[in-house]
């Protein structure tokens, strides 16, 4: 499947996107995208979506699905209401 | 410290951020930045930020460095080369 995520062989840092998924895939089956920091470690700022079931998958930055999903949680968030935990 | 990370107890899944910090960390200081989904389990869409020393921290969503972050790094995943791994 495109956009495997390289697992942290003894915490030896490296890239971990091999490919990247470019595809849609429903906002509501995942759980969390992160950005990761370029660095010496990898050239690339990689973005690791989690599915709901756990899984990862290395999502295409210039995919235009990925930018909504990120400009659109990142709105929402800015409308969090300090509701209690 | 502001912006304590909830651990999750056995997997039982709640808001995982208290508090947010809003003071200015350097991106340098980040490995990386993720965006978790709002859902049943927490009406939030929380920002928790990895140190490079692994603390995990809640940024605020609202915190004008927070977005310029998460807006270059999108940006510079966009100018990622296909270097090799």
């Amino acid at each position: 499947e495109n956009g495997a995520v390289l697992s942290r062989m003894g915490g030896e840092l490296r890239c971990q996107c091999i490919s990247t998924h470019s595809k849609f895939i429903p906002p509501r089956n995942l759980q969390d995208v992160k950005l990761t920091q370029s660095g010496p470690h990898c050239p690339n700022v990689e973005i690791i979506a989690m599915h709901k079931d756990g899984r990862e998958v290395c999502l295409d930055p210039t995919a235009p699905w990925v930018k909504m999903i990120i400009k659109s949680w990142m709105d929402k968030a800015q409308a969090n209401s300090d509701s209690p935990v």
